[in-house]
């Protein structure tokens, strides 16, 4: 038992090994921070876990941890970032996604009011994605242990009827689409990171995209493949779907969207767009015949207004992805294969 | 891009910053060490997420960060741990625990063969408890910014028709129950921490409580509240309840057993078995008139060998636990409000 009291102000005091005990301490955070903001009869209730009523339909589940430094970005922060995510992971399946749960683990010392601001953020993200908070967990590591916050969330929602998303859905023939412009999130985190000053700032697109597929589903629905290209970039997750469809791809440089201060920034820095982050942008193949009104639906929702088609799957035994250079040529474009951009997310 | 080869092997390997990059080295930690343990056709259609077929019924979500140290302790490790907590918080809701999800987050430089050990051992725990662990996700943070591995698992389950447990349904006359001795994980964890030598090794209790759970409710489906005392112990998780459900209890510490070599730790080390976090017990609280059949019950199974009715709940205002001593007197058995024991879970 030690001396520290419960009752601190959470604008001027700090996380300590009390608020991960169990006790009273951790009760007083629950309810005056996480309840505060996150409130919901779920939570009220106070239990280890919630019961949920889920409409009828194929349940899809999606886990992501968030550890993302800085944790405040221009864009965005691990709060929403976290809620992004999760939501994007769970549309990526064909799901409406309906529930969330969030595991804290947080660092001795950290400011309660950087808690607050990121559960704060957590809490409108959620709101505007139309997903509730139903359960979740606090933990404290003495500090150096951690790194301020982590935040893991798992994302709850159904599928409807009628849709069959997978990463080894994509065929010989199929057209591959990018919803908007590449590299904005790990441009946006490294120049956080490095101090460095653009002339015009670059921002995060992190951001729930659920309803940018609900709306392609709807006039689609027979879309093979959603994927968000995050970690690794395009490159990487599209070696992925290749390698689980064993299928070849052939991308066109030209059609890929980038935005001009984003390329320059990636000149600057010596990076490839292609294996840069991105959290708010989505990769869709579906039936050639089927592009053109995929693309201009697409273009219709304010985060697929950029949206592009940007090559075609090929017959490859090697599953290999490949792409046509601005200048004329052909290279290959390989899984990311050692670590470009640590903790984008 | 770095030069560390990816094909390293996971005896003599330790887990670097590729390892969270989402590129080929990731894709080889998932494939031959992930699934390699964990394999099933969820994880292996190598999606974000997992569609699942779950059975009609109430779902139930509950989640958790595991944060233990040390990694490995006396009768269990962080891995089957992970699985346990979050097994037993869901059949806590009175739910059947049918899916996992488990997110990690890796500190560069920690051993892969280790890390392996823990796998395997998550593995183990779920085949046991007949939990697939349907999806997952790893992270990496840089040496200094994390402490090892933290596991944060989320479960699904589906309670079955009839059964209502919540922590707001305890009344004044209801019986308090417990499944067996009290504090072995905590001594168990305290004594590897601080390399206490007793004459014999105390073990954590960690273990999978729903088929004790699933036993008890087939016999006595009106059990109103479940709960399993881990952090803050006994004291807390009935302070919890109390406050829930607004009530009163009255214990007989004569009634609560715990074994003596814990016992002997606890004067020892100057702690409160009450307050000491348990991973592999449940506090049942049922009508007065099924007690009895609840008890012999859960006596017939393995994890209720040493079950024990503990108190009464009683109408009280203020929401108090007390608890009648062995010496004939009576005290308050508050909330903790301190840190007994950090990172115990």
């Amino acid at each position: 038992m030690n001396a520290i009291d419960p009752r601190g102000s959470f604008q001027s005091g700090t996380v300590d090994m009390t608020h991960g005990s169990g006790g009273r301490a951790m009760a007083k955070l629950i309810r005056e921070l996480f309840q505060k903001h996150l409130g919901n009869p779920h939570l009220a209730a106070g239990n280890d876990g919630a019961v949920l009523n889920l409409p009828q339909g194929r349940v899809v589940v999606s886990t992501d941890g968030h550890v993302i430094s800085p944790l405040f970005f221009p864009g965005g922060d691990i709060g929403c970032l976290a809620v992004h995510g999760t939501v994007n992971d769970v549309a990526m399946m064909g799901a409406r996604p309906l529930f969330l749960t969030a595991g804290f683990i947080l660092e001795e010392g950290f400011p309660l009011r950087d808690l607050e601001r990121i559960v704060a953020s957590m809490a409108a993200a959620a709101n505007q994605a139309g997903v509730c908070i139903a359960t979740g967990d606090t933990k404290v590591v003495e500090k150096g242990k951690g790194d301020g916050v982590f935040i893991t969330t798992t994302g709850l929602g159904v599928v409807p009827d009628g849709i069959d998303i997978s990463g080894n859905r994509a065929e010989p023939g199929d057209k591959i689409l990018v919803s908007g412009t590449l590299g904005d999130h790990g441009i946006a985190i490294l120049s956080k990171r490095q101090n460095l000053e653009f002339e015009t700032e670059i921002c995060s697109d992190t951001a729930a995209l659920h309803e940018l597929v609900a709306a392609m589903l709807t006039s689609v629905p027979d879309i093979k493949v959603l994927r968000d290209p995050t970690r690794g970039g395009l490159a990487t997750t599209l070696n992925e779907i290749a390698n689980q469809s064993q299928v070849g791809m052939l991308l066109d440089e030209h059609a890929i969207p980038v935005k001009p201060d984003v390329a320059a920034a990636c000149e600057l820095l010596g990076l490839d767009p292609l294996y840069v982050a991105n959290e708010g942008k989505l990769i869709a193949i579906c039936p050639a015949h089927q592009t053109d009104q995929l693309l201009s639906v697409m273009r219709t929702q304010p985060l697929g207004a950029d949206a592009a088609i940007i090559g075609s799957v090929v017959r490859d035994p090697n599953a290999m992805v490949q792409m046509r250079t601005k200048f004329g040529g052909a290279r290959v474009v390989d899984w990311l294969s050692g670590e470009q951009l640590p903790r984008i997310c």
